[in-house]
């Protein structure tokens, strides 16, 4: 096995876990937190609940809702100035990816300078971010865990993947009892993108037994609990949920992701589609394209999704890949990409995979791919 | 499930990752870096290649390798001493628990200073240490990883556990490399210290779904690594045996240990009997003692021995714990008690079971166990 580098938050996992929020910050030296979430989370209530624990602990904060889906350069830009100008001192996002990758991406400009797409790609901020706590409301991006940040260049149409070490957070605090809030859809999508994390990290490249075992973890808990936390929403279901996005995002911060995040990554910077929308439609796809060169680990996920083996490692994992078409088929998501994007845009799909072989995450497939081959998945599954 | 938290050091591992400890102490800003160690690690040469690693890099250092088989107060505080008298500002430690165990008593007491017995039990470290990083030549004691300290008092003949968050070191680096210099016997005993760590924190009160699949992985690993570890020393093997000891401590680290520890704490406080010769002796006595309030617990550790499920789960349990005590015969270590105490002590066993009533990891067994109940365990190991 080659070095392994594994690095993830102190992790405050549970029901009610929000509260400890302010000793949390306190324990970070914070003094004026720079807070970031958007409108959702603000409706549901989240903000205000997280302004009065702060409250309580006589921290201070000053609020920065500039966020949209998908978060934008100018965004995260914007966000580093009002840092600075108030003298914040500890950064805190509630939301989903969205607010959390923007909260990162300010403290990338705000300690280091410059405009964000200076830090493009792995390794590429030198100077030490300001403390960080992240507060998940969803189950699924795995910013909250992650060394990823996703924030969208306007002027080129591409999401940006920048991965470093420091922008793993010094703590996540994850509870449950938000999730409740949450839509259906918004579970969902979250799910499918916890799954893609798991599995693309389980056939990384540089995946290590640290993260294997939380990948099949992961897998093993969306596969049982989505349908039920789907249905009946309960806490417990849907706590299931939280623990495997925790696990899929401590897999692919430390082994990073592969080809189907780097489509999608692509595929979002020029359509703003949701990324979660994305994976039910790419990633069986790509497992396919992977099986040449992945098939003992594409057989491993094809034992835990199907509970069992099914004659040779080929066909297990072959099993494996059409069950799991199944399973997206069973919540009636889209799994043909003509639904997300018109046919009058198809031929936007030939630079997006230019773009996409450009991704850092198309490092770590387990079969190198290059832009036609991209492309030749996005006809397959168009 | 009630708030689990889960926080782990950085980890970096892997065949020659010792060779990152120079920049990973610059990363820490060291200038004078406190370097732990003792007369056995520097005789296999590898404080002397450390030594070069810093140098390297200009980092300096002021050794310190006054430390003993089961750390001491006395050591602790001298180190402290020197430590603040050198002006170093970071804590680096290679070796096996003790000199790590060490390197975390100073890293408290230079920075928070009176005795080390001032913070015998949980949280009671107030101020920040020293940043630290750890290099374990062993794959057993974890606490390179864990945020445990054991050290004995000498005047109350007690291995004290300090516990707390603080002690997660920043920096762990696991080189398999290095275990190639151990003896067969520190290899067992490392293993089975591993194992006892991976099968208490497993059935442990606090156990979390973060750390229950590090402990099944471990015991998984130790049950089916360790003989070929002995055997052939291959490097494949111990390096199983590595991933396998980090996983332990995953799991302990976050979710504490039992009754077995308690008791191998107070007995290795009177009779400076190295941890892992006490395992073989009490773990699957406390085990067969826990199984009225972990039947089903016990029953998935017994299927990742046994591979195998066996009728009932408390049929699987016992059949697991049966196969345990096949596993360490089969290293033909002592598995009685009075192998290692004389007859004419077998009295301090009252005292003993006293005292480990009150190890902060008798709280966490599942099954409450009172001194009479230790004392019990013992006899039907004697």
């Amino acid at each position: 096995m080659d070095i392994t580098k594994f690095a993830i938050p102190e992790i405050i996992f549970g029901r009610g876990s929000l509260n400890y929020a302010g000793q949390c910050a306190l324990r970070l030296g914070a003094k004026k937190v720079f807070l970031v979430s958007d409108a959702g989370i603000e409706e549901a209530g989240w903000v205000q609940q997280l302004m009065d624990i702060l409250k309580k602990e006589g921290v201070e904060w000053v609020y920065y809702s500039g966020v949209t889906s998908n978060p934008r350069d100018i965004e995260v830009e914007e966000g580093a100035k009002i840092y600075l100008e108030n003298g914040a001192d500890v950064i805190i996002a509630i939301g989903g990816g969205s607010p959390m990758d923007t909260a990162k991406g300010i403290a990338i400009i705000a300690s280091n300078g410059g405009k964000i797409r200076d830090y493009e790609g792995a390794n590429r901020v030198k100077r030490p971010l300001p403390p960080m706590m992240l507060i998940t409301t969803t189950a699924g991006s795995g910013s909250d865990i992650s060394q990823f940040c996703i924030i969208t260049d306007v002027q080129r149409a591409v999401k940006m993947s920048i991965i470093t070490r420091t922008l793993v957070p010094n703590i996540s605090i994850i509870d449950p009892l938000i999730l409740r809030t949450k839509s259906r859809t918004l579970i969902i999508q979250s799910a499918v993108d916890a799954l893609a994390h798991a599995i693309e990290a389980y056939v990384s490249t540089i995946a290590s037994p640290f993260t294997e075992m939380q990948s099949l973890k992961a897998i093993d808990l969306i596969v049982r609990y989505l349908p039920c936390a789907v249905e009946s929403r309960s806490l417990d279901c849907l706590e299931k949920l939280s623990i495997a996005a925790v696990s899929a995002s401590m897999a692919f911060s430390n082994a990073s992701l592969g080809a189907e995040h780097a489509l999608a990554h692509s595929l979002g910077g020029y359509f703003d589609m949701r990324h979660g929308v994305v994976h039910p439609i790419l990633l069986t796809a790509v497992m396919r394209f992977n099986l040449e060169n992945a098939e003992t680990k594409l057989a491993d996920i094809g034992r835990v999704i199907l509970n069992r083996k099914v004659g040779l490692p080929r066909d297990t994992a072959l099993a494996g890949i059409e069950k799991l078409d199944e399973f997206f088929a069973s919540f009636k998501v889209t799994q043909r990409l003509r639904e997300e994007i018109g046919e009058e845009e198809k031929y936007l799909l030939k630079p997006i995979c230019k773009m996409a072989v450009n991704d850092a995450c198309n490092l770590t497939n387990p079969r190198p791919a290059s832009w036609q081959e991209l492309l030749k998945i996005c006809e397959e599954v168009w």
